[in-house]
């Protein structure tokens, strides 16, 4: 038996939901803590989540055109400092190297916490003419923030990533790159993670450095708060006139371009825990799952039983199905326990009753509803149970955001459901940052985004009572 | 045009070949220099080879039972000292993060020169009974070491890396695992980069800091200079007892584990480059070309070309082919050139007459043959002459590390050959530290490695002339 026995209990997720993610975030051996503070390690069963996430969005982003590159990890003090709304977002949270081998530096660098100036300097280099671009360019790597507080996947001083950085001949062209590349966001999100959207655009108050406007996908988490899925930013040419980027536009006149850039993070992972998790653990989206099915042999000392398993392994292989066999010494029970912490949507068990009768049993994560499988009919069941689970889990986290969002008229209504009930506020707002202000001092709630998807609530703003013609939604963020 | 004409001739290899390798690297668009001292940007061309390496390898990795991982990118000062060899050998060229945000740090951190230190400290945490043994581990990531003299790909302060890291219940396992990695960087050098290698172990002066064994696999470049291809080390138990990493073994006693590590750079891009290219650029294996056909349509103006280039492109991707076509107004001349420089395996030609006869042209980026091919036969011919480029490039490549190979038995033949014909030199070695030393300085080779397919050059040391019984493969190295 290891060290992390699966003996004692998680916290009840009603009784104390902070307590009960760190539980399963350790439990399911998902994230290990290092000695260097701040900083998380990301176990096997984490990091194959991640690469499921990685595969599914680096196939959108190739069908749409982008490239992968790699961009130095390091940005000299002086770079960072082109930009100027940029530098004042940023360097209040970067971390320094100020020597490298035994000297110190003649410039001190810091540890990219984005990479915007790192793409504009070199864009600077090789952008010449309109036959260059549109450049459409990504990267996966890891930034650095110097966070006080830090949590799992939700908040660390590092967290891996994927940057999309592009360049286009015209504002209309990059403002659509925006909106599309929030579109792959939610088409992640609403499709693979089983996690709804609400789509809409950052305020002021709220959006990226040096950003004109930030698009957002907000998710809703099992304890009613707000976490932001993935964010787009268009930056029209501001970064272009601070960096000196520029080419030949089609009638040969030197020209700046419009950029965008977007990303999402290991953040993502937070979101399926807290979406999908209950009081047995993890709770994975099929589609996602490193194991989406695990065969559990019962009585396996008996003939027969584990070759048995081993066909079932090598028919759902064969079929597409990410499946493993668990033929370790615990008992059914310790198992069962294991897998369902970890998640794994389906579990098959097959013994020697099941053979007799050409059957195995299947039993969902998700409802725990256990059901005989003709082993005839194996592979067809399974993909269908796989199915209907992945739409199970959607829809049980689309009534949690739908069940959760409320209108409100007034700041008191607001306060009264945010203490009451929790949840997505949805209240008109004049467009004044003193009104947000005001909001998140009186009620505690921060504006999420600005939705594409406006209702008609009313016409005066909530915090001021002025005329106000945009709806926000309101919430409590992660 | 681009900044980047392709107009300009590049220095010819045979005159320079640091300055040839210069020019290809910057007119096949795979690197641009950063305003980041020391710091390479790896364009989207270098990137998608680098990504096709990945695939092969990551593959194989998990094939083995390997899972990816992801560690922390700074290790604190104390834990990089806890092995005495190790930090003996990385600390004197690491960068080193003194501030977060506006602080002072309490203890310094290095940026990872590699993540040993930092797997064992999570073993420690982790492991418990030889029930989780072995663990498999795999970090795809970028490392930093302060290098004085940088080149692309070659020697770089960041570089992009896969480090295996692996721990196991008995030495034999460990060993075995040692040499199994070394066996898949082989398969990935002969069968996918259509680079033979020299499998050997390193001599103790040359091993790994604070492993037992380091195993190696050996490339010779076109100017017969050897290039380290990958590494796998074996360090028994001394980790695990510099950091305290132990298991209750089978009989229930307390043991230490035995420990692996192992990687492969993005140097093997500029092993690629310096091993295929020719006065014309790139010359990339198909296994591994982004890009292994391009189609260019001849007189494209004229009615249908476009059309029948389309549907070229088209009935070889569902064949499985990576293929492109180049639509841009530039000649067919400049195109030709442009993707020569590139290395793109072969071109496919179709023009007005060729669609008259029903055919299309096949060009050879190796060996510049050209070949009607009936359009009826398309994908059969192209897979067949892809798969002749990458037998071609191999046994080109082979040659010339065979006909580079030479046996000397004194110092005096060391010389001779190493200045007249450069290359690779089989030599007996007594083991002696000091005979290394003497080749060094008097010949100006390093000894490559021990390789594990001995020939009998005879039984005296060729530095001392005291009895040797092991031949050491010695070269002029990047």
């Amino acid at each position: 038996m290891g060290k992390e026995k699966n003996v004692e209990q998680i916290t009840d997720m009603d009784v104390d939901f902070a307590q009960w993610y760190t539980d399963v975030v350790r439990k399911a051996k998902l994230i290990d803590y290092s000695g260097t503070k701040g900083f998380f390690i990301m176990r096997p069963y984490a990091y194959a989540l991640w690469e499921n996430i990685q595969a599914e969005l680096d196939r959108m982003f190739k069908e749409l055109g982008h490239e992968n590159v790699s961009m130095p990890l390091l940005i000299p003090e002086s770079l960072l400092q082109k930009e100027k709304d940029h530098v004042e977002g940023f360097a209040p949270e970067v971390a320094w190297v100020t020597h490298g081998g035994s000297e110190e530096l003649p410039e001190r660098l810091c540890i990219r916490p984005t990479s915007e100036t790192l793409f504009c300097e070199h864009w600077a280099n090789v952008l010449s003419s309109w036959r260059d671009l549109p450049m459409l360019y990504n990267q996966w790597c890891s930034v650095v923030r110097w966070e006080k507080t830090t949590r799992p996947f939700l908040r660390g001083r590092e967290f891996l990533w994927q940057e999309g950085h592009t360049l286009h001949e015209t504002a209309k062209e990059a403002e659509e790159e925006t909106i599309n590349m929030l579109n792959v966001y939610a088409t992640l999100y609403e499709d693979f993670l089983a996690m709804p959207v609400v789509k809409g655009v950052k305020t002021e108050k709220e959006k990226f450095a040096g950003a004109i406007a930030t698009y957002t996908v907000e998710n809703m988490m099992h304890d009613k708060k707000a976490l932001q899925g993935g964010t787009s930013h268009y930056f029209g040419d501001g970064f272009a006139r601070a960096f000196g980027i520029q080419f030949s536009d089609r009638e040969n006149k030197l020209t700046y371009p419009h950029q965008t850039s977007w990303g999402i993070t290991t953040r993502t992972i937070g979101g399926i825990i807290m979406t999908h998790g209950d009081n047995n653990g993890l709770n994975l989206p099929p589609r996602i799952a490193p194991v989406q099915v695990m065969v559990i042999p019962i009585a396996s000392h008996k003939p027969g039983v584990l070759e048995k398993a081993d066909e079932l392994v090598a028919k759902l292989k064969a079929a597409g199905i990410r499946v493993k066999c668990d033929k370790s010494d615990q008992s059914p029970g310790w198992k069962f326990a294991e897998h369902e912490m970890k998640g794994v949507p389906l579990r098959v068990e097959i013994g020697p009753k099941d053979i007799e009768n050409n059957q195995c049993v299947a039993a969902r994560r998700d409802s725990g509803e256990k059901r005989a499988i003709p082993l005839d009919e194996l592979e067809v069941q399974v993909k269908a149970l796989l199915e209907e689970i992945q739409v199970s889990l959607y829809n049980k986290a689309k009534k949690n955001l739908e069940q959760n969002t409320r209108p409100a008229k007034t700041l008191d209504e607001v306060k009264e459901i945010i203490t009451e009930q929790g949840g997505f506020i949805e209240a008109m707002w004049c467009g004044g940052e003193q009104c947000e202000q005001k909001m998140k001092e009186e009620a505690g709630v921060t504006s999420r985004c600005i939705p594409f998807e406006q209702k008609n609530i009313g016409d005066r703003c909530a915090a001021c009572g002025e005329k106000a013609e945009k709806m926000v939604v309101w919430g409590v963020a992660y």
